[in-house]
Formats: structure tokens, C-alpha cells, sequence
């Protein structure tokens, strides 16, 4: 299952190669996140605002099959590979006219307002696929 | 009076017109604006963190005359054009090789953490250059 | 006349204040000038690229009036406030629900590929609303 | 052997959650790996513009130990971790205060100003550590 986010390139996204500065792909993937929550019911912002728990990103990794350019509309496709109640993680398909142009995996943890791990909130298990029994 | 702050520029500060983008000046002036506060023997990062008080910018201006590209050094010279307990302004003037590239100014007002606007603590009137009697 | 624009306030786009960097504005304004662009049956990067014509700025200008905050979603209204054939500038009004939080102007002159002034190519003088008489 | 680097962590590189925002250890990379390249001697803003050869990024990888703060001094350590005429990877130690923070892997293809592949000229060989006997 993933869910699709379009981002268009801006401008302010390319380098003087030509082509989509390599640590843009990453704030792709941010809004691809963000929109994957979001279509599961679940708001990002309102975790942080009102249950003070963040995602803090603890590995980031992406492969580049092909450059991206200024006004493109990247599709991104967004899933989950792993969620438990203490991290998540997602991996994201891009492509430019159904060509595959970068391919992604972020891991989080669950943490606090202090920046110290901490585990999800139970009434959000039901957005990232996580089972009561197997939290345990 | 001015405060020096050299920036080294960044690739991915360059756009496909091979020049730099032009928001970038935007930062460059914060990081001389951080470093002209530095010299005046006051740390910004302390004022947020210790009195709850923040520089939110209200009005910011830049005019591009030649363009900067990857690899320069561009120079910041810094001067505070206006100061009193509720709003200060910065000027700046940025050079490559001593061919003035950019200018640009910024307008900013204290607040606190709600983002209210609220009065200069008195110890940091000096960083200023604000008298004690021009601030009632 | 203006044309709309949308953004959707990314993460990656907030500092630590919980508001939007100042700079970000100008990306905005950005987005928002090729979409004006777009809308008037113009393509920006097709003048970059078939005619070798770019919009140097050379005057960038923002007034905060409130801050902006992620996931917010950000109405830009641009309009062309003056054009002839070596300069185009452009007004711009950015929304949150219905509350202006800025306003900016960018002044553009057209240039070459080595960034000497030049005139915008005859054809796209509609687009900007030149008229052919007064281009003279 | 690893060269260093140093980059005072910019406001515009932080985000609500109070820490820099991931992507920007992609930027310090790619700092870090030009600062690599002037040490041993090597401009790489002169093997774009005289030699048409570009070093493209194929793949990016960071692992985020600590978070890194506004106004820190982060030390890059940057090595060589593979190098021939087609490819070459870096790998990145980031500290702050003898804490690391942060590691990462890039690597990249050496490609001509259409994005094709090529093979680095021999003049740099030296500075990647090719020997022209292996580089057959």
C-alpha cells in the first residue's frame, strides 16, 4: 500500500548542474511523510502540538537513477516498511513521467520534547499499522 | 561602524542559472547579523534561550547588482541602521573581491516566545548602542 | 488582475522560532511568479531554455505581518505591477485563512546566458502585457 | 586520512523541532567534500568550467546519532572510502564538541555536461588517489 504526493520543482530546488540539488530529495520525502499520515487519518502537526511526541529521523538514505528538473512534477510514492512503537520507517518511489528517477528510506524514532526516545501514543498504532498485541 | 562576516559560497546555494539564488542572500544576512551581535559581545543563541526574547524580522530588503557564484568568498559588512527597546534594523553590504555584489537591509522587532512583541531587556542596550535615557 | 497560487508549509521550511524562515518567502514568491507565468499561456523554463532569456532579479522585498506555521497552507495572489521590455516586477500577497501575513515585490530585468541585460523576445510580450506600440 | 572541515550551524538550518533539519547534513556533505578536494590540491569549480566533468551523486546515506543545535561549530572529517576513473565515495564523520552526531556516505560518477557518464581525467588522478596502473 502507498499513498502519492506530488511536489512540482521549483526553481530554488536546482543546482548550476541543471538538475535538483541532491539534499532536496529529502525535504521531498518530508512532505511525502507528512501526506502519508495525513491520508491515514492522522495529523503530524497535532502529535507534536498535543501530544508532544516528534519523529526524529535517525537514518536517511537515498539512491538518484536519474536527475530531476526544474518544473517537473516528481511523483512520490510513499509507504511503510516497518512500525513498531518505538520507530517507523518509510520507503518512497519517485518518478517523472512514470520513469523511476530516486528511490528512499527514512528510519525514526518516537521522542519527546527533550529529544529522548519514547513510544507512540496508543491511539495512533491504528495509522502506522501497528497491532495492540504485537506492541507489546 | 561595521562587523565583518566572511561566507564561502555553497553549491547548493547556486540555481541552474549557475549564480546564486536569490533567497540565499537572506541567510547570508542572518549569519552576519548573528556574527555582528557575536562581536558585540552578546550571544543571540543566549538571549532566546535565557530571556525568552527573539529577533522576529518584519521587514527585509535586497538589491542584486552582480551575481555571486559557487566557490567565492563574499564579504558582509554589517551595520545597525536603527535601534530603540522595540525595533532594531540591520544594513548590509556584501563584496566579492571588492566589487559590491548585494545590499540589503532588515527590520526587526523583539518578542517573546508568543511571538508578542515586547521590550529589549535593559542588559542588552548596549549591544545596541541604545542609552538607557533615549529608550524611555 | 492576480493569479493564485498554493503552498503547503513544509517542515523543512519552519526554524527553530516554530515559524517560517524568513528567506522561504522569497521561494514562495518564486513558486508563485512561474505559476503567474503559467497562467498567462507562458513557460518560464521554455524561455530559459528555446530562447536563452532569463528574469534576473535585481530587487527582492518582504513585510512580515504575522508568522506562518507548518502545514499551514499559504495563498499567494501575484500580480504584475510594471513591465516593458528590460524590467517586469511583481506584487505579491500571501494568506492564511483569509489573513494577509505578507507582502513582497521582486523587480526582474531580462538577461542572457552570461546575465547581460537584454529584451524580452517580442512574442512573449502579451504574457506581461506589453503592448507593441509603447515597447518602442 | 580525512581532511576537516568546520560549519557554524545557521538559524535557516533549524527547524521547529529546535535541531537542524536532516537534509542539511546533506549541504555540510557536499561542504565538506569540496573543502576534501581544495586540500589535495584540486579546485572543483575548475574541473566543471575547464574540463566539463561533474561529479554526479548516485547515492547518499546518513545515519543521525545526536541532534546538532543552532550556533554549534560541527568538525566535518572527510575520507576517501573508494575511488576509480568512473566512481568515487566519501565518507563523513560530523562532531560537535568531540561528540559525533552524525555519519554519512556519498557516492558519485564522474559525468559530462549532459549527465552521460565519463571517465575522470587523468590530471586528477592524484587527488582521488588513482594509480594509473589499477585505473586500466
Amino acid at each position: 500500500m502507498y499513498v502519492e504526493t506530488r511536489v512540482r520543482v521549483r526553481y530554488a530546488e536546482t543546482d548550476q548542474m541543471g538538475v535538483v540539488y541532491y539534499a532536496n530529495y529529502l525535504v521531498w520525502m518530508e512532505v511525502a511523510r507528512v501526506e502519508y499520515c495525513r491520508s491515514r487519518g492522522f495529523n503530524y502537526k497535532d502529535m507534536e502540538a498535543q501530544d508532544g511526541v516528534f519523529l526524529a529521523v535517525v537514518e536517511a538514505r537515498c539512491r538518484y537513477h536519474y536527475p530531476a528538473r526544474f518544473d517537473q512534477e516528481v511523483v512520490i510514492r510513499t509507504s511503510l516498511a516497518e512500525a513498531n512503537p518505538r520507530l517507523v520507517s518509510f520507503a518512497y518511489q519517485m518518478q517523472v513521467s512514470s520513469r523511476t528517477i530516486a528511490t528512499g528510506e527514512t528510519k525514526h524514532v518516537f521522542c519527546d520534547r527533550e529529544m529522548k526516545p519514547t513510544r507512540l501514543p496508543q491511539k495512533y498504532y491504528p495509522t502506522f499499522g501497528i497491532s495492540h498485541r504485537a506492541a507489546k
